[in-house]
């Protein structure tokens, strides 16, 4: 099946709204095995609108659009779909009574131009939308099937999710080639390094094997072809998973949908330890980051953000002394603040960060981009110092998956000791 | 002058890869004045590449591509170029010098096909890459311009503002018809409510408004078409804006590139006020939000996350008594740990946020998405209520919008007070 995504919206062509609906909807169709042969972004115009979904449903199996479904006269994209596909508009009454009671619920009356957001073209299978007011649609004539989603990405992805991937997995045709796919995520390790340690990997005639440098992180992404789900497919992927961990050790730390946060949490949980935290450069995103996921509370209990060095002292109980004597950003203090938070909040681990992030504070011996991460645990105290480059931002998300890591790192090893019994 | 975004590779149509590139380029274009009319997004595929090359030179004046100038015989963009255009493809020896050179840096010999990619369209001038092996080109031909990119963004944008930017301005004619844009930023008031009050405004007939749904803010975009920078046009945003503020009061929290947290930031800084949070459901994000630009260090002081009751209690002194007669998601404890934490911080304000992320811990009483926001302040302590829809990050993330909007709107009504003498 060949595919091909629509984007239309003005925000989208001046250059204000990055286009992360048809980003996540290829890896979706992809992962489905459906090829996406073409993405088009257009304004709200109604004439370029009509004649991009006229090229597209006349050469491609599965038309997906987004955007173009509000409330107001810009918002056509349905309308033109119907006129493309020579369909009636319609309404459907149980899309008004959702609109109805989405402004019921804010105590609001339906505004009047509301309604346009109820109707669809004839014989729609109409897409709930749980978060907005605008419905999506699936519509299937001549063989061909379009699929109208909204343009908001929080409202067009757990409508995908809900609705869509069901109904696109049932149309996949067993025997269609499908890539068998397996991501490995590292950390700590650049394109190169990893290269070198694989680079006989790479060259293998059944096993395609790209590496694909994130923010943080480094993806090897494994594909394998083959004529269905085979088994044989599978065997490859996890022979090769093996080779990779085996030389790579400890970098590999997930993979696939794993995430770092993921897995430190799952970690966490598994052995009951709870873990605190005391920030100062990261300002909050690593407890942001530690409560990402529902079922935090197992294992984070909270902690502080001592952006000040008044609170570092006066909440983290972190000494004057060290201080004056090596700066807020330290060896010294990243270990005060993490022993300091293990006994205020009585967690089994502790874990601080501390670090210029720039643009301003650095200086010859502490640069932009120096950073300290500390952990506390019943073994001991210990910090790290590692130097990131790169804007204020990547510096403070870097510093948070290194500080997750260090704690994944931590707990790695615990259990090895624990298990080996020299610990 | 019309433009067109061509972006080829196929990892932009695998998921994995966000074309940033194409946001990148709109918005560069858009600041020209050049209206970009369509991007598309193909793979690697020869027949497609012409076919959207050839749609793409027939109707635009200005086809911009990226990537597929690589070394590997997948890379065809310039091939395929001077194929639509009828032109010979040419070596450029100083291209070849500088790969060569960039091999010679690194102590390797260049590989044979590399030497691709010195070879262009006859008659392109060449645009130098500083950073990889792939230059970029502009060729001229019938009134048409095509400037071909390469993909990798910390490649081509750096090429794009050093050597492209400076063809472009001086290709504008001086009268070309110019967007004057401004954006207006609203907080606490959806798209159809805005268009009730707005309405006859936007039918002007000068002016063109736009409403546009982010996540936590409603966007306002006003263009006013010129046929230079006019003072006029400015005259016609000034007075609407100002019509707009007038009806909708301060619900508008900032324009163009203003931000709530920039905003909150500039009012606290003009006032000389400190700021401390106590989150809860925010987990720290609120923290992230307040120390996401630099220089927040001279109104940000720190907080408490307080995800365990027993932090609630150990770190900010919530009484035991409200946990248990209210709960933890209830106005006592918002307010208690406001005014906890403005003690404990010694700071001017204090913001908390207390609430039910999802997806699960809701009730019939306390549903998913109830949220409270507390600010304790010199003239007092308050809690506001607040019923958030959406999943756990939605709600957190607006959570951190209506936190910063309680401080903006609790400062600018104490500015009023001392203004007007009556505070």
């Amino acid at each position: 099946m060949k595919a091909e995504i629509v984007s239309t919206g003005t925000e989208l062509l001046l250059g204000e709204t990055l286009n992360t609906s048809a980003h996540f909807l290829t890896g979706k169709l992809s992962a489905l095995g459906i090829e996406v042969d073409y993405h088009t972004t257009i304004g709200d115009n109604p004439e370029r609108l009509e004649q991009v979904l006229r090229q597209a449903i006349g050469r491609t199996d599965l038309l997906v659009t987004t955007g173009g479904l509000g409330p107001t006269v810009d918002d056509l994209t349905k309308e033109l779909v119907a006129k493309v596909l020579d369909l009636k508009m319609e309404l459907d009454p149980s899309s008004l009574e959702h609109i109805k009671q989405f402004f019921g619920r804010r105590k609001a009356p339906m505004p009047l131009n509301n309604e346009k957001q109820a109707y669809f073209p004839k014989g729609s299978k109409i897409l709930p939308n749980h978060i907005g007011t605008a419905p999506g649609a699936i519509i299937e004539k001549n063989g061909k099937t379009v699929i109208i989603l909204p343009g908001p990405p929080f409202e067009m992805t757990p409508m995908f999710d809900n609705y869509v991937w069901p109904v696109l997995q049932q149309k996949i045709e067993p025997d269609v080639e499908r890539m068998n796919e397996r991501v490995l995520k590292v950390f700590g390790m650049g394109e190169s390094a990893i290269e070198e340690v694989l680079a006989d990997l790479m060259g293998l005639p059944n096993l395609s094997m790209a590496l694909l440098a994130k923010r943080a992180e480094m993806h090897i992404r494994l594909v394998v072809r083959s004529s269905k789900i085979s088994e044989e497919a599978e065997e490859v992927l996890n022979r090769t998973e093996e080779e990779i961990r085996r030389r790579l050790g400890n970098k590999v730390f997930g993979r696939d949908q794993e995430t770092m946060i993921g897995i430190v949490g799952q970690l966490l949980k598994n052995e009951q330890l709870t873990i605190a935290t005391a920030e100062s450069c990261t300002g909050g995103l690593l407890g942001a980051a530690l409560t990402q996921e529902p079922g935090s509370s197992e294992f984070y209990l909270g902690g502080v953000v001592s952006y000040a060095n008044s609170l570092k002292q006066g909440l983290l109980g972190v000494s004057a002394e060290s201080l004056n004597k090596y700066g807020a950003v330290s060896e010294e203090v990243a270990k005060e603040m993490a022993a300091g938070i293990r006994s205020k909040a009585g967690s089994d681990l502790a874990i601080s960060t501390t670090g210029i992030a720039g643009p301003d504070g650095g200086s010859a011996q502490k640069p932009v981009g120096l950073v300290y991460v500390g952990l506390a645990a019943p073994e001991g105290i210990q910090a790290e110092k590692i130097q990131l480059y790169g804007e204020r931002e990547s510096v403070r998300q870097l510093t948070v998956q290194a500080a997750l890591n260090r704690v994944r790192v931590h707990m790695l090893n615990s259990e090895r000791r624990i298990q080996s019994g020299d610990g």
